[in-house]
């Protein structure tokens, strides 16, 4: 059975126990753990750390899977979402260090997955990122295969203002492109953390992908987005994305979340599906940001009992 | 965050008391409570009284409020939904005094709601109705501004069979109209009472104009309706309107709820959406009734926990 | 086949012999002619009178025949659009008369189609409007019997703006309407002059009537029309039918043209189906309402060929 | 009130007490309980016996009623799905036999419904099925009339691959079919037990039977099912249906759920609904066909609370 | 350029040189010549001979010629329909023979195009038919690559009422089964007269295909068919397909000419695209025939001026 | 009424004199001039000079002009779309240069039409661009406006592969620009060259700005396109538009063109509308691509006869 769950990036400002006792509570079986580098944060929903993979102790460990075993709640992934391929060298190589740090902290903790971004040199077309992808992916690969973690690609094209256009930071936003990425390195370690919200508003088909791709989705992100039409129809879509669509909670948007997960259920997926929570409209305090999770839940119960 | 509540007028045969047992019993988290006079009813769902405004004491205001501190339910408003441009004068000032009580009422419970209609003289057009209207309310509004309460009207055009015919006994049918209500008398207590339903049946977009009218949405309904294709197809839109169209509990009618909240969650909407059963499907006897609350309170879990 | 024409009112600044020419010149094979009573209009496209029907001696009769004769166009029927249920009852008498007289030529003419309105007062409702029915239409149908001509209603509602508001100035719009009116006169001789448009902005379903009564439709007009979804957005249904529909030409408005011509040949329809050009766009000059017949001509081609 | 049950079949690993515990923890209100005669399958979902109509005394009907009441579980139906028309006589004399049976255990059980096939011989025609039908039916309805038993004709046309090609193993395919079936046999106990998803993937209105058939529908399936649109424009409806649609839970499939319950509620229906799973997605263990269940449960719950 | 044409069969009255000559006024390019054996009609629209091929001589070639050369009218193909893999294997003998002397007759001609169906035994399945299919066809195909003649066959299930059910008497209904025609006998002279009209009733893509098979498409047949929702709605798919169907001409049914067209230009196709009228409501007497061909040369000017 | 031409660039091999001829033989009422420099063309569709305006002596405007008069055909404007905003200065001054040399020439023809692109820097972002804007621009609209030419400013975003990547090169792209434009350049004589095509692959409502700006609609181009939805599945929005989109002849693409000139009507437009062929399916030779404005012209027959 698909193990709902959501990412902690939205709990920012509870601890690591914190996250698994709301977990517990509200009836959510998993959560993907955010793991920046201790620091600040380098824009929204990034720059969390409830698990400090620098400091990953035996201790630590320990406290951290008695904790998950006492509640009954998992870790789905570790989650880290930088941009690997950034034009500055020295940042994109301090990325993939702390990248394979990420997958030695999910082996030392007994997972399996570790999500991130491919990343992309917003400035430079597909095919210059593609040298660079050459160049950087299958070393990360090749220490996640070792360690037999799978790294989980996030389809979000990082582009929402003018600060990404015209690219966007994330290279890995369509179909042929995974397809293409997925040729380059053809390993079973590496796939897809997919997430039906950024298919919506480039106005593509996220039902067909699962059937196509469906050995390379290692984990699914559960959130839903809306095309505004009259913004759109007066900028089009050359203008930057966020003109002219919104994020939103599940079930608020204009995923059909029952032919999602009818489709997650024909190709026998049995991985988890986290709620990721980017929605404006909740997102006052602390209190309204654990109300959208609940509400989630409820929303998502229908189809993930 | 948005508060889920119900129009006491479906179990007028329960006592104020019963009432807000009901909803804290059943997960509301307020009630829209009845306040016509004392008397009997002129047409189905009017005349209920849950709260006697008449005698409003301050011994039964301090039983009043004891039970909502003790329930955690609140009062969303208080409802009374007459006729106040009827052609027979006498009636109408009967019932603008009325309204005056209601307001006065909800002061002293320490409320900020009033919900109402404002009437229409079914017989004469728009523009007759516009001059009556520009004598009437005033008043009203200006005797809620001083009390600090808010007036939401309900966009219910009060059309349903030959009885309003033509016009309809409630002129506030329309966004072209509230326009012009709301330059008329442009008072920051003079709102809407906002239910899509009456907007799906005159073929109306009912997401626009919760953008527009952010700031006047003071209450919302919860109604759903279908429209009824082979009955239309019979008759046409010029024939009386429950001719084809029914009211039917939320999720089983035309309304998209999510889009619905999705809009409301955009705007920032922080005040009560009260289900409003009028579906004759569930009107049998008191326990299908309640049960009908319940079911509504089920459906709308998804998208309000 | 069915045969195409145009209705003579759009000519109303050429004589009869010079709109058979124009027929003859553009293609078309009938033309139905106004037959208004020598006079002011009434209203928009009224007032029209391409035959006197009042001075229609043996040598004028010759006349026409000959003249249709030779240019191989027909006369599909004679137009006569009134309102014989006025609550003037004197104008009503009037009419009622005017319209026995129009009948009257047909026969002289050899013709076997008469277009007419049933009427309405429109500030009573359906069931008064019956009662005059009733009154006055059982003497005009049983006219057309002993002359073997037959009545065609048109099925507009005759409501505009607000001065034909609220009941609109005929009866005849609706399958349910008219469904009553052929079971109280049950005429092989009383049927429909049918014109999909009017049930277009009525929102109504305007291929399945076609085939509920194909024995009663006489004759049909070929307007479109469309819904202006904005305005409508903002002004709902209750609003004047002109405030959110535009009637147009044929292929620039809501009408499926394809269907409908499909249903009339699956009902095997041999009559006549004439262009009724009330597209505010093409009504500048007689040159551009020539040319708007032109087009029409055009338009149709595909269909009626 | 609706009352929400499911089939027993899924669960024929467990016993009749195990059946009716699991209904009771997980908030069913009722069963359809399977009756087939001891034996082997003869096909999927077939063969399952959780009452056994042939060793029914007094003992057991007690034991069951008690446990019935204790639980608060009802019995929607006793059920049992053979081919009565079948080609082999002596097959289909068995069949008719065991129904019988099963009607005789009905009545002794204190229920007043049992569901099955009308059957077809699948390599003849409608017209030489329905000679046979006449031959057989008169006397089932007859039996169970004479015992207040309702027989509810499952809508299923038994049509899947192959072996069931060209005319399935259901006569009781369509509304035309049903109508014909209830003229030949007018009885009050004889009628459906409607499934919609059988008429999906037809591509038929499963909404107006509902209202036309009211008086008959005994009993209500709840399965979704999803057409296939990339299979079916690469093989067309001539293929076996299987190749074109696929059994989901509901909520994963094409039924509009809401508009099928607001139907039932119009129509005032007051019997069972039982969800029936046949969605391969979760048939891999008991484990995940009992989860199929609690899901369904969530899912309806917005209808049917 | 795609040349315009229609089938001979609809003037089964007329002789070869008038139907010709019909081409050649009313702006056809081009003609379909049925070539049935001398005799009595099998079915509607079969049996029609306007070149008998057992007596081609070479005067009459050259006669033919001639009136081609003269009038600007070509021969798109000669065509044939009938049922080759007939249960009865001496008729399917007779079939097979007379095709190859169409075959034959159209090298004499200096034609490239020869149209027909495969046929299929309609009492037994597919796999069984391509076990027929297997013996019969490579032969055929063979005659015909010898004489460089194309073989298109037509898309048709030829399956309407009782009479052809269940399996309908042409094999090559949709892509999946043409693919494995294909593949079984991968001639470049065995291809497709593909007729979009035949998979508007199997509810299938008809445009898709346009492009998978672009290599295949030889000849193309216009013909329209509208889907009757209610009629549908009545028997379900399960039913014979004229009960839920009718064929009718371009423009009055359910193709979007346009999208075809346009799918047609984008494979680059020269060939020829004709008219196949078998609408009822046309077929009248000759004259009407003549005009429903009038009128679909009007309808197709627009996409094939 | 609006004027049919078409734009002379597709006649590239033909002379001024032949193309004004074929336009007079084929029903087309005027022609969009092509007056590129001489030289060799920077792209396709470019580099076409039927009028080359630097020798434009008194002599060759009387020819012009005589040869206009005696066939009935109008020029509709001159055209020439080069990149005024290009990021090469010297380039960019050249064009401007002329530009202006084509607003004289317009002035010394009578005529008052001029269309062209604003040009765009496609490797800077729209701020940046409206900067060179702010100085390139005003000084060419002065020029025109003191010439009484207006220039209508074609709404193409000259972005189809890599090579215009990421910005296009022609700014004036959707109706939030046109605003912008049209602010800071307030003259009469600044408009638009209307093309719904281009708006159609961006996904915006091509009807609604014809409305806003109806009086900026100085001339309008008739192209159509086609979204292809499985390319577009696979490479989303984010990809080059060529590779989801494809240009093709009106009726064989997604614009709805009764809808589109009907709003057209509503406006009052009553300048050039002229067909633009760019559909490849008809570019292989001088016959095909006159073919193919043959047959728009008679697919525009319907709405522009």
């Amino acid at each position: 059975m698909i193990k709902l769950g959501f990412l902690s990036a939205i709990l920012e400002d509870l601890t690591f126990e914190e996250v698994i006792l709301f977990a517990a509570e509200t009836g959510y079986s998993c959560v993907e753990i955010m793991c920046w580098p201790i620091g600040k944060a380098e824009r929204r929903y990034a720059g969390v750390t409830h698990i400090d993979v620098t400091r990953l102790t035996a201790g630590r460990i320990r406290e951290i899977r008695n904790l998950l075993d006492q509640k009954h709640v998992g870790i789905s992934a570790l989650g880290y979402y930088p941009n690997p391929l950034e034009a500055d060298r020295k940042n994109a190589a301090r990325y993939i260090a702390h990248i394979k740090k990420v997958i030695d902290a999910a082996k030392k903790l007994g997972l399996e997955n570790v999500n991130t971004f491919v990343g992309r040199d917003h400035q430079v077309n597909v095919e210059e990122n593609f040298k660079r992808f050459r160049k950087v992916w299958p070393g990360i690969v090749k220490h996640a295969e070792k360690r037999h973690v799978k790294i989980g690609i996030e389809n979000c094209p990082m582009f929402f203002t003018g600060d990404e256009w015209p690219g966007g930071k994330n290279l890995a936003s369509s179909p042929a492109i995974w397809r293409r990425m997925f040729n380059e390195i053809p390993s079973e370690h590496f796939g897809l953390n997919y997430d039906p919200s950024h298919l919506v508003w480039q106005f593509m088909d996220y039902i067909k992908p699962i059937h196509e791709f469906k050995d390379r989705i290692f984990h699914v992100h559960i959130k839903d987005a809306k095309v505004l039409r009259d913004e759109l129809n007066d900028v089009g879509i050359l203008a930057t994305p966020l003109s002219f669509h919104r994020p939103k909670l599940p079930g608020l948007g204009d995923v059909d979340w029952g032919k999602f997960f009818s489709a997650l259920t024909d190709i026998g997926y049995k991985g988890a599906a986290c709620v990721e929570v980017e929605d404006r409209s909740y997102e006052g305090s602390l209190k309204t940001r654990k109300q959208s999770l609940i509400q989630s839940r409820e929303y998502l119960r229908q189809f993930l009992a």
